[in-house]
């Protein structure tokens, strides 16, 4: 069911991969909502992917680009601009990657080269995004900008390693560059905290699916998928969200806010042979 | 400009007085985007207010109740699923009142009979609100259930007194309750922290004036009005946000995560003699 | 070992019932750290507890009192300061009881006079001790006071009930008089959110042990005990943390900062048939 | 006043600079309190700072190091444990430092260069000293490791720059690693926000004297010196903290749970005229 929540609105998406993607359910969403946009994802991204057929299904234009690269993000904004007939009103960035999480160096063994192209391509990228957009003036006043983050950044889970640190980066970015954007452009940057979600790119993190039915159990209306996660987006996106900025809005089912449920206590206690009666 | 999405929702609204409430604003919303509902206020309020106005306007039974009596609460809900034609999809709590506050008994100087009323009116009577309704099996499945908070009950502000420590309880509740709500009915339960507000209620807080202009120069986007928090509350009543419960969510203009911004600081500095050059 | 961190201190301790109760290690250690102080808790746990025996070793009276009552209160901090020869410079208020916990009624089956009196002594009677000591100027300058909190102020936790709100207004409150009696006599006043423990009060919640076993594995550090929670409460109360106000101090071996630990998923995981690999 | 509350204890201290700097307070009361221990910091420092004279006090050795280098940090914590005689208890990380804010770049014109170094110097460097000591294992059991943050990483400050965000960065780097160091070896790692305060570091940020103003009035307690933090980090070495971990310990006279007090409205007012009465 759509809402025309969006009629009128011009945005680029960044991070579509497959239809897993949650930027990719944002894209199908907001194109049902009345929005026009760009999609933008790495040379890479765009080989392995199947970014084409979304492209084609939305009738968006694809831009390659490196988000860690301020020309290719120049080019990303000024083209976007040019497709759509004006500037934007919205910005998604779901990006996100860690070698060594990908290399399996635990994070008492990072390699600081793979630390340093964390946090460049996980939470810098935002930055970039950020500043590019502004030089360029490239969004529209009262424009809202998103970024993807998770719990993470502010309690580690076993296995999360450096991405978490690039959470908690992010998020602040998007609180510096939340001040001065709203203050002077009226743009409201936020970032939404996920669960954990089965996506191409979450299932390299270490037990990513005992850890999903621990938080799902923990959440009293269970994880948020992408799905769920697309329609917050396409909330924060529209003209009924206007004064909410440099929040970090916990998307998740209620997990962030539980310290243990029946649910999971009782899956636990299992394990503790079940005599310790939670029932 | 509507957009349809509360079409088919059935809901109920406490605390609406005269049109410069929050409540009154997000019933005339509700009313523009389809839902149909119950208003629910004191007698006194009634009286002194204008809800009649607003329920003929908005095709609305009004229906007497002091949120803290758990008889009327009862009856609220039972003739609220009568008239609207089935359980409802929303709830608004937009109860505080702190007679300390009116009668000018600072913090360290509280009437305890009266802290107990600011409680059980600005607090507890949310708890009783949640519990009627889940006992009467009055909520539907994936509905919304809204308190309006304010930041006081995270940071002390001079002159709120005791209507911070309602506050704190307030989201507490929320918390709780949506725990158990979550997990057996699929309802979410959150609190908006709204900017202050020009209300009737708002009015009796001491410097009022004066906060607001340091709120709204903190603020990026300035402070929200109760316009804005109206469209915030519908958002949180639509499908769109079904996996978002136990939040306390931050409507403030970015108020929340600001230390100091540069409007602020010169208006402050200009106390300062000026001299000491943040420009 | 002891390093005379309270040499020539007074204080009071409210809560100390037996020999599990934090307050009874607290009363120990500031005993050996040089300080004198004046015990109190109420008749009937002065009657079912072994509070002489621990006023014996520390040399010190015991006043009785209802912490709920002003009067009560105020004989307390009176009688103290004539005992001690002077104002007090520290307060301990580890009091907490719900009777909705006791008489099984669960958080959607609230008895709102239990839930009152949850409230009243778990969280009020904070008021009532740091207004009483106001008032009767009884606190020196640079003094500090505590009261014992706990996670569920923040995040709900399956049975701990109408508890977990009390823990929000209680350290609300704390925030609230923290401003004020910093401001007008530089007094801190601070809670600290401690592991579960086992206490003969703790005894009540349900599913206490499976907990424990769960927030042990959690922390890195494992649950903090009754004896090191003193630790830190000296710490608080010496000249050491003199600019530490307003603040929940978590004491809890790092618990309230994990989002998963390996050694809880791997005891989690034995449930789902050991088979999800988090290795 | 001292109370051994260090006696026996071996550590090292990243970043004194002067008399003005914290970490050189905390060199002095770790002497006070009998520990041990080395100095370290970059070349460029040692030339320019005093740091002989701190060392000829305290009987320490000073060891040059940059601390972006991981060859560097190897010596300093070999060497450490060679001339204390053994592994370390405690280490303070005093570091930070950013081209932006001294080639005044504002913060929608970061060179990214710069921030890239924002982020290693104030830090990475972090991560990198724990990892370093955790590959040598020189760190006792039990011990503790510092660092010292702002509230710019919980909210924004104007002008305060890409500083917040490296402060966010490295309480996010304290979190993860305490969890790694505190499960493995029972060593906790914690940051210290502590409240503005005039070093020759801090001395670059604009507008700090009207912002100390500022602080200063809005903590009930006022802004804390060097010389309290100092305290406040002996407090956190010593053995009676040992279960606090991966938190951020506000040290601000109550600045960050303040949303507005007395002392700051009415000189705010003033700019306003003085005509909104907040008395």
């Amino acid at each position: 069911m759509a809402y025309n929540l969006l009629k009128g609105k011009r945005g680029i998406i960044f991070g579509a991969l497959d239809n897993k993607s949650i930027a990719w359910k944002v894209a199908e969403k907001a194109h049902e909502e009345g929005a026009i946009f760009t999609l933008s994802n790495t040379m890479t991204a765009l080989r392995f992917g199947q970014l084409d057929q979304l492209a084609k299904h939305t009738n968006s234009e694809i831009i390659s680009a490196d988000a860690t690269n301020v020309d290719d993000l120049t080019k990303v904004f000024e083209r976007s601009t040019e497709v759509l007939g004006g500037k934007v009103d919205f910005v998604l960035h779901s990006i996100g990657m860690s070698l060594n999480v990908r290399k399996k160096r635990v994070y008492n063994d990072l390699d600081y080269n793979f630390l340093n192209k964390t946090l460049d391509i996980s939470s810098v990228s935002f930055h970039k995004m950020l500043q590019v957009a502004y030089k360029l003036d490239a969004i529209n006043d009262w424009g809202s900008v998103l970024a993807l983050s998770y719990i993470a950044a502010q309690r580690t889970l076993y296995g999360y390693n450096d991405m978490a640190d690039a959470k908690a980066l992010l998020e602040s970015i998007a609180r510096s560059f939340g001040y001065i954007y709203g203050r002077e452009k009226k743009i409201r940057v936020n970032t939404i905290s996920q669960s954990p979600t089965y996506t191409t790119a979450g299932s390299g993190v270490k037990g990513m699916d005992a850890l999903m039915d621990f938080t799902n159990r923990m959440s009293p209306l269970g994880n948020a998928d992408a799905e769920e996660c697309a329609n917050y987006c396409i909330m924060m996106f529209s003209d009924l969200t206007r004064k909410v900025t440099m929040q970090n809005l916990f998307h998740d089912g209620g997990f962030s806010n539980m310290g243990m449920s029946l649910r999971a206590m009782k899956m636990y206690n299992k394990s503790l042979n079940g005599d310790l009666g939670v029932e």
